[in-house]
């Protein structure tokens, strides 16, 4: 089957929202009045992002709410994306194509984001989204607006991903129940759009959780010029609850879930800002989208992060956050 | 160097066009009013779109330019481009990514355009560009406006890129200016954005020659159900002249030259149609962008591609378009 006929069967472009879909050279779209365009790409690399084995409609799940994650740090509703895809050529295409591009527009078509257009070439395998959104001109929420005195929240429940990869990887043992839940988190994330968009107006800035809490928030408190105490005993508690875990369990230390919570990557939740006068307001953003959101703490004008335990003392623990090219 | 340091140090986004670049989720855009937005996406891989030793300067460019290629194919003038980038990690990054990103940022200045987001991880050399230009709502030049009775036309020269290519991979023999003037075809296209532009409301129907002109010429018959005569004697001169080489030269066949300019690929030329009666305006729009222009054959409202050679008489011989999926 050719590089058009694999196109045409798996993922034919809908043309609805977009004036033009995929099928000519460019595509077309325009934003509707006063809204403008929320722009975001992200690539996926097999053994850096995703194992060789991992189901491919979870893959296309993953692919495209990693990219709709950035769509709602932003606040913005989504329209539209494109696909690049490399494949093996070893690869068994159809057998693969096939789940990969229900998981993908399964997601898609829930959030009423289509397919405009897309490359397929043979390589290594590899996908590469770009997706569009729009917010109303202005206000998109950005990294930068976060204010002395906010409160720092963030959205669901963090490092159980991270949780997952570890024990995926073979470095710790988790009952089976366990592994299953947080993999679930690892393979198919929850991009908080409903949550994001409630936040416009609300929240004075916003950045989605990938590469791990601290560092995620450090560039909001670059960006914004500030820095942050963070409540490290309500932040650990964030990792979904386990029956049977409680405190010290068997299965990760203490120590470890505080690391798994802060820089454990692979989260695509939200952390945002607001003063502390919108908390209602926040309250009622998380409830209007059924999003659970924690205040894990302040803005400071002080700059750098301060991370505080249980009783108020200052932890010196560092928590390096992930980078695609740390050593 | 970490991610983030790289991003920063060659690909610091540019804020001009764009209401806000690179350094948050998204990057926001909205096309100027009564404009719509074209977009086009393209995914180089290594050792299937560029040799492992190709010089990192022209592989930006051309990354850039092919997608700029497809905007030229809407008459879109470009506007912003995001640049997602898997480099290996026994590169010398910053031996390479100097020439990348110099080569890339210079085509994207020289027409304006704009990187206003990305992605960085560690894989196999990859390189994903999605591209965005604007045209006037309604003016875009489509695949599927062919008439019967069109002239065909193709831009500046045709299978200089397959030349160099197989001069390259050891196929044929070729003297080194020769080769050089190949190569640069192959290396540096130039897509024909100011042409694309001023054949608005002149060309009926256009698309960019990547995969060979046979092949997308058949996506403008395939959208616009219609066929084409072709004349194969004036197509056959689109290859570069160079000196010395007359009719049956010595370095490849006139049949290999026919299969060149046919169906070579990564020509990144334009192929339209426009009625006989905007000859002129053809002429004016090719004048005015200083873009040759050739008159190869007509829309015929029969199906199917018919190749005439110099005494008219039909060819049989068949040139396979390329496919990244072919066997």
């Amino acid at each position: 089957m050719g590089e058009f006929d694999l196109i045409a069967r798996y993922f034919t472009p809908t043309v609805t929202q977009a004036a033009l879909g995929g099928g000519d050279d460019c595509a077309l779209l325009k934003p509707a009045a006063g809204m403008q365009l929320a722009i975001s790409t992200d690539m996926l690399v097999e053994g850096r992002h995703f194992f060789v084995d991992v189901a491919p409609d979870a893959l296309g799940h993953k692919a495209l709410a990693v990219n709709l994650s950035d769509l709602a740090a932003c606040g913005a509703q989504p329209l539209a994306f494109t696909l690049a895809l490399a494949l093996p050529q070893t690869h068994a295409i159809d057998a693969w194509l096939a789940p990969f591009s229900r998981g993908l527009l399964a997601l898609a078509q829930a959030h009423n984001c289509e397919l405009i257009g897309g490359d397929t070439t043979q390589g290594p395998l590899t996908i590469c989204i770009t997706v569009f959104g729009q917010t109303p001109q202005g206000q998109a929420l950005l990294r930068s607006g976060a204010q002395v005195g906010d409160d720092i929240y963030v959205s669901g429940q963090l490092g159980d991903a991270r949780l997952a990869l570890e024990a995926l990887r073979g470095q710790i043992a988790l009952p089976l129940t366990l592994l299953s839940q947080a993999r679930e988190r690892l393979e198919r994330p929850t991009p908080r759009l409903a949550l994001g968009q409630a936040l416009r107006r609300v929240a004075t800035s916003a950045i989605d959780v990938s590469d791990g809490l601290l560092g995620d928030l450090g560039h909001i408190l670059q960006a914004s010029g500030v820095g942050a105490t963070i409540n490290t005993a309500i932040a650990s508690k964030l990792i979904s609850k386990y029956p049977g875990l409680t405190g010290d369990e068997i299965y990760f230390s203490s120590k470890k879930r505080l690391e798994y919570v802060l820089a454990g990557g692979d989260d695509y939740e939200l952390a945002f800002t607001a003063p502390p006068t919108a908390r209602a307001s926040v309250q009622a953003a998380a409830e209007q989208t059924h999003t659970p959101v924690t205040r894990i703490g302040h803005i400071t004008a002080e700059p750098g992060l301060c991370l505080l335990d249980a009783s108020g003392q200052q932890l010196t623990t560092s928590f390096p956050s992930f980078d695609h090219f740390a050593p």
